[in-house]
């Protein structure tokens, strides 16, 4: 292959699929980009065998054909090419190399042959629809905090995405839980989406997936069967394979019953727990919730730091009740709360209590107390 | 004590004194900060035993008194405060407890006696002279980067700051070296400053003097004895012991015969360096600088990923010679260059080499060349 390239649009590529890349691989070839020359466009893929993202790139096509090249040094190189300038991608020696020319430099980089590059089974899958990009951030940036990291329940790390029914509407649903909380957001189900079934979409996947979705406003294709997924930008496309085991019964932690609301200004109450939290002991950042009416008393007390308190009105009309929570599971969930209120909804101060938003009901969050 | 303080000038000063205080502390009193609230103002100092900044702001004090409290707990607090707060701090009462009210929060912290607080002797040095706090920045920036970390070269593990002669004119100087670069640095000699003894200053007391300069743009008084300097801000002191041990002869390092100029456009060649490093291996981050009449080829090559090459047009009449040295010094060298062109002055390949600003004189480095 031989091609000339905009060098801003080889590093936009280049960013994209070299983040999929590890840094260390068992398997060589797994550290290079499998690039594709043909017809005016160049393709760049890379994959870790698990997650494979395709990029394609307008290109002056001098002579097709395809080779595979380390794509962290590739990606450095370009990113320190001056701004505006041209690259030529040169793999037509018979030496195994690729030759990189721009303005007064040259860089020659091993290659390994793309026959050797796995690819993903590119298919088709069964269910089909179109997202907007902001429903799929949402879903993402509201639920993805509370993924787990305990790689023993790896049915938890990754977002649970299913087609539901809330309040007799249908919505894809996307839920998150490490146990200790959980989040559940739902947005207006897609048509096409119907009758797919639930995938857990790894943690990997959604990080780079919400990578590619800063760049765009625009719907994005999501094809699925049980076993894979795949997002289709156009002129990128993300294929994952999902996580193969059962998501827990979610609907069995939210609780039903709990009666005791409290409604409070979502900015104040996250600057007062961060500022209480500051003397929690590293451990458990445990904080103290005492409501009484009309009034909440954050508090924080450690053997080795102190004690913090400060009061705050807040909407609150049920008899005085004392609850403690991990000030950084609060403020997790503060942070995805847009609305100027908050509300929780609690039973007592061992039972699971809701957080949401208190006018936008699309997003629920369960937190499990603390003892404290 | 029980005084009260805006929140601006006491996060400003507990900024300044607890980054002196070390996050493990085996002695629980260094992980304290000292406060002294007398007539008008609040004094904060913080020590590590080696090095003390005292800092002083105003307060109305309502009692006047001294404690110590947990610096970076306190500092975390004041931070997490709303911009524009009052802050009371109050240490009356007789339970070793400072309590910190600000708003409707409340805070309290375990303390220790002020009277166990380590602080430095504070009499007189010998030497004393003023500095434009630019000359100190300058003196700073352009030789820390050459500082040793090898801990059993302690005597490297400074700057070398003390009176010289350039070209019969009395300068301030300071060098620091590591082994294999050196960086040597003057400023017109303070009055007062002659007869000053050599005295290396330590690498923490560098980086924290040199925060405290970024806030400043008046002269720094310093003081200054073969144990100890003081660099006197007005409102702000900081006192260090300074290394106990002899700086090697670095004037036998520099070479006075060296007779190859090379000139060169000190962007182009920093940009073209960071390029072709690229390329070198992680370990010796060699480059090659093949000279020729009016040419500079800059090379870099590696077994595991390929080779790398770009050439420069400079100012250079001599000789053909190819001579390596390792990118990071040369771009850390480049950095400090603030003038269009940059000069090497070269002997052959294995001879230390000459690096300046082609117009300013004032900083020279000398770097070792690699064998490429």
């Amino acid at each position: 292959m031989k091609i000339t390239i905009e060098r801003a649009a080889l590093l936009r590529a280049l960013g994209h699929v070299q983040s999929v890349v590890e840094r260390r691989n068992t398997i060589p070839i797994l550290s290079n980009v499998l690039l594709r020359a043909e017809s005016g466009r160049l393709s760049l893929s890379a994959t870790d065998m698990d997650l494979e993202v395709v990029e394609v790139v307008p290109a002056q096509v001098a002579r097709e054909g395809k080779t595979t090249a380390p794509a962290h040094t590739l990606y450095d190189i370009v990113r320190k090419l001056k701004d505006g300038a041209q690259v030529e991608l040169d793999a037509s020696g018979d030496r195994g190399a690729l030759t990189l020319r721009s303005g007064r430099s040259t860089f020659t980089l091993a290659c390994l042959p793309a026959e050797d590059y796995p690819v993903m089974s590119g298919g088709p899958l069964a269910h089909e629809f179109l997202l907007a990009a902001n429903d799929l951030k949402g879903l993402i940036d509201r639920t993805r905090f509370a993924i787990s990291t305990e790689e023993t329940r790896y049915y938890l790390n990754g977002i649970y995405l299913h087609a539901a029914q809330s309040a007799e509407v249908d919505v894809l649903r996307a839920v998150a839980t490490d146990g200790h909380r959980l989040a559940r957001v739902d947005v207006p189900l897609p048509e096409g989406a119907k009758g797919m079934p639930g995938v857990i979409v790894p943690r990997k996947t959604v990080q780079e997936l919400r990578k590619l979705l800063d760049e765009t406003d625009q719907a994005v294709r999501i094809e699925l069967s049980e076993t894979k997924i795949r997002f289709d930008f156009g002129d990128g496309v993300l294929t994952s394979k999902l996580i193969d085991g059962t998501f827990p019964d979610y609907d069995r932690v939210i609780p039903a019953g709990n009666d005791k609301i409290l409604d409070v200004a979502t900015k104040l109450f996250a600057e007062a727990v961060d500022r209480v939290s500051t003397i929690s002991t590293e451990k458990s950042r445990a904080v103290k919730l005492a409501l009484d009416q009309g009034s909440l008393v954050l508090s924080a007390t450690s053997p080795e730091n102190g004690t913090a308190s400060e009061e705050i009105e807040v909407g609150y009309q049920h008899s005085p009740i004392e609850i403690g929570f991990n000030s950084r599971y609060l403020l997790d969930i503060a942070q995805q709360i847009e609305g100027e209120d908050a509300q929780f909804v609690m039973a007592d101060a061992a039972s699971p209590t809701i957080l949401r938003d208190a006018r936008d009901h699309s997003a629920l969050y369960v937190l499990m107390p603390m003892r404290v």
